[in-house]
């Protein structure tokens, strides 16, 4: 047994130190120049301490929209433009932790060919992204690179992938220059990004805060602005999560949208609720930017399962109907949460948006349903690979090794039932055409995307259930940042009747001093295959928040 | 166990009794009128031998976008054209055994309303199906039907259903009259339509020949005019086997265009691969108008499995590209199968499209791993249901008594197993590009629905390689005529090396004078979701082969 355990540390050991060698030490920041510890806000400190030239600062406080125009300009070259991610992608992992592979050589080199395109064809780019580099979750496979998943199993096996995924593939197609890929909890199965490889990410908002999950270290490193631009996935809240801890815009678009094929999943083969991928970014725009260029590329062509269906421009109506929902009635969300959607509504309300309550269908049944299909395995395909090396399990993850390998007939009943009340959710959607003046059904849902802004770390309680709701149902789903906890205003409830056990917990563990700086996001949710429409909603709500760090 | 036994005979009796209490004896043709025994070939008959008056053959003659202006313009009202579809349907029947649930007194009623409602509102229709009788497969449920799909146990389990599917909903919506179902087999799983409450559906082609299944009752009664326009439904060639038995225009479309919600399922909750429903029409451009009507009603707020995806008019390059199959390499079609396509490729050779031949990849192993998606649950549905009142299985079915009830991480690698294989069959279908002459991929490929023109009755021998594969890839699909068995020409194959022993038996037990008359039908494939490029190459291909009975 000691054996065992010695070997998933010695593993990921000589994994640590293989990434560990790839570091360029021109771009690693000393230590006196790196915050002290008891700095938990440090979204500024690379800009306030000027741990990058001038130009570096400028390229990386650039939109993915304005380093691309500015490469295609020719203000800046590729290489310029990904030197300066590299350098500080390398700061954000000292201060965060974030990063998993790195492979700034072969980026460089990218680069370089893409600035020799450019001279060869008097300045043309080859595709939209030309130049701009794009971080990754760890479950994309790169060519040349591993995927680890945070698994220790996987560290080696195989060392290297033969293949990228389709949308990697996609994405140098359009121009991309791939630098990283960034850190996720075992398996992608956690709300919060801890792994016996790589450790915990940190968030950047607030040190002693969680960075949420599985899309963790995407949403730190690009809190940083280490990119401009980054690929999460999510299967119950992944992208949702990190994006509303680290305050930043996100999509998780339906399933058949993007392309997914050939990522690595810690859930392999699994159908009932399908994974998607999608943008995160500082800059709204950018979502647009990428979501259009993705789908205007024809994304069919690389995916069997992505639907064809181009960008589609969306023309919103004056006055919004939208439902919103402040308490599913199983957590009541923490005070910072609570006061972003008043922020919110009345912002709307003064608009002159038609705001109605959502009445929520079926969205705990959804939720337990979502997690019978996570582990309708058994667990077994995680367990495997975990026992194979003495890895223990994580504490959110204990229903992996106490679930049971089901058969196809109980699953089918499962599915059937998910089939059911998913078709009830969209009844009750359209329903809401009785309540609003118009007589139209509502045109999104917003809500909060967790009781909290940013959890104190390991206390997340696995509730995600107002994030996987949305995944059974397949809507296109966006987040948007609020404001930040104010430990002068957000202060705690008094005590109150509980829902249950965790909603007294979670109650009880919220201090306003410990949350202070931390993301107050929510969700904006709209039907199937309405990731245009989100995005216009979403600019709305932003000019109406005026959000700023 | 005798008493067992009984039970099934005795329900099914029960069951037959009731929906016979219910014929208009108005309706029924005396036995001296109907065909001698010795006649094969019926599709005539009930207009060569006058058995309905001249408005009734006038307007059973129609298509269904005739019928439909006729009633606008008020020509004909919804009520005559009702009575003369009951009435020809009732006759199709009594030639055919086409029909399970009939509601005559519903469809009256509802014609009379619909012609309230044009009186009402000068002329208005509401909807593109005003007045237009459609036919349904029994999976469909209809309030105030049973829904037996062939199992013994369902005759009265429920005696009816309290909810319309959805489908059968819009169609009320959009102004159909609902007024018959049609026969299937036992759980919609075999490819001939025969089970022990109704007994087995005929071809009117040829009565000696399978209608096919499972949509048999559906291509039988339309084949006969009985209905303008039926729906079917298919999960590896149930619309697509049936339609090309009798000589049938058809789409199988892509999971996601049409709705499905709400129709009693043989095998409910299998998901691996999942059931469609399209239309099946003597004429191709009914069926543009049944999709285009669909299509632009929104589905989507019907069933939350619709792709918000609207009719899209397609323009076709003047010279398509097109890959053919004429022998999978793993049954060989009969000699007229083979004949149709060597007229098909000829008439398109003339007109300078560019013919390249298609290379199977995967089919074979898509076509057993869709039998393993099916039988995953042990067959544990159907048997139980058949099990209970004593129902002895067919032989075709006789897979779904011996397959086990597999765990959820067996089924996770099959499926991981067909992403990969359908993802491989795009790409192979993309590398067509690198064959044709103008070095753009193929727009579509065509090739036999099965080895047969009609088989001799039990002799399918359960091969659906042909059709199934494009369920897994969930192709658009659809079926075109070309043209009848001639004995005199399609003579049968010398002894070759075959490739197994089904194949040996497919090729010796083709008879010319036997399948004398079987329709001779292929399918064209177009990729996922491309339903409206199928019909517009069929109007292609119609026009170039121009089959009439």
């Amino acid at each position: 047994m000691t054996v065992i355990k010695e070997k998933y540390k010695e593993l990921a050991n000589k994994k640590r130190l293989e990434r560990d060698s790839k570091w360029n030490l021109d771009w690693i920041t000393s230590d006196e120049k790196l915050p002290a510890k008891e700095i938990k806000d440090v979204i500024n400190y690379i800009d306030s301490n000027k741990l990058l030239n001038e130009l570096e600062l400028e390229i990386t406080n650039s939109t993915a929209i304005e380093i691309t125009q500015n490469i295609k300009n020719q203000k800046w070259t590729s290489l310029q433009v990904t030197l300066a991610f590299c350098h500080r992608a390398s700061i954000a992992h000292q201060l965060c932790n974030n990063l998993t592979e790195i492979f700034f050589d072969e980026a460089i080199q990218t680069a370089k060919n893409l600035d020799q395109y450019q001279l060869d064809n008097n300045g043309g780019t080859i595709g939209p992204f030309h130049g701009l580099p794009i971080s990754l979750k760890d479950n994309f496979n790169i060519k040349g690179q591993s995927t680890t998943l945070g698994m220790v199993n996987f560290c080696f096996n195989p060392p290297k992938f033969e293949q990228d995924s389709v949308l990697v593939s996609l994405l140098r197609d359009l121009g991309a220059v791939l630098y990283v890929k960034t850190n996720v909890p075992v398996a992608m199965m956690m709300p919060e990004t801890t792994n016996h490889i790589w450790g915990t990410t940190l968030n950047p908002m607030n040190k002693l805060l969680s960075a949420g999950g599985s899309s963790g270290g995407e949403a730190s490193l690009i809190k940083l602005k280490g990119s401009p631009l980054g690929i999460g996935s999510d299967i119950g809240g992944s992208i949702r999560i990190p994006s509303s801890f680290q305050n930043l815009y996100s999509l998780k678009p339906s399933f058949g949208r993007f392309p997914t094929f050939g990522s690595r999943s810690g859930l392999p083969g699994l159908e009932s609720v399908n994974s998607v991928n999608g943008p995160i970014s500082n800059n709204l725009r950018d979502l647009k930017f990428y979501c259009e260029s993705i789908l205007n590329s024809e994304p069919w062509n690389y995916d069997p399962k992505v639907v064809e269906l181009p960008w589609r421009n969306v023309e919103l109506p004056k006055k919004l109907n939208i439902a919103v929902l402040i308490d599913d009635g199983h957590i009541k969300p923490t005070p910072p949460i609570r006061r972003g959607m008043d922020i919110v509504i009345s912002k709307l309300k003064s608009q002159g948006h038609d705001i109605i309550e959502w009445e929520p269908i079926n969205h705990y049944r959804l939720s337990t349903l979502i997690t019978e299909f996570f582990t309708s395995d058994g667990g077994k395909h995680v367990l495997k690979e975990t026992l194979k090396v003495g890895e223990p399990l994580f504490p959110y993850m204990e229903n992996y090794g106490n679930s049971k390998n089901i058969q196809v007939s109980k699953l089918w009943k499962l599915q059937d039932e998910r089939s059911i009340l998913v078709k009830q959710v969209l009844d009750n959607w359209l329903s809401t055409s009785t309540k609003t003046q118009n007589g139209k059904p509502i045109d999104a849902i917003i809500m909060p995307v967790t009781p909290f802004a940013g959890n104190p770390i390991d206390k997340f309680y696995n509730y995600v259930g107002y994030t996987s709701p949305f995944n059974l149902c397949d809507f296109a789903t966006g987040t948007f940042p609020v404001t930040r906890v104010d430990s002068s205003i957000d202060l705690p409830d008094a005590p109150r009747q509980y829902y249950n056990e965790i909603d007294c917990k979670i109650s009880n563990d919220y201090n306003p001093e410990e949350s202070h700086g931390g993301g107050v996001s929510l969700q904006l949710i709209c039907r199937r295959f309405q990731e245009e429409k989100v995005l216009e909603i979403l600019e709305v709500l932003k000019k109406l928040i005026d959000y700023k760090d």
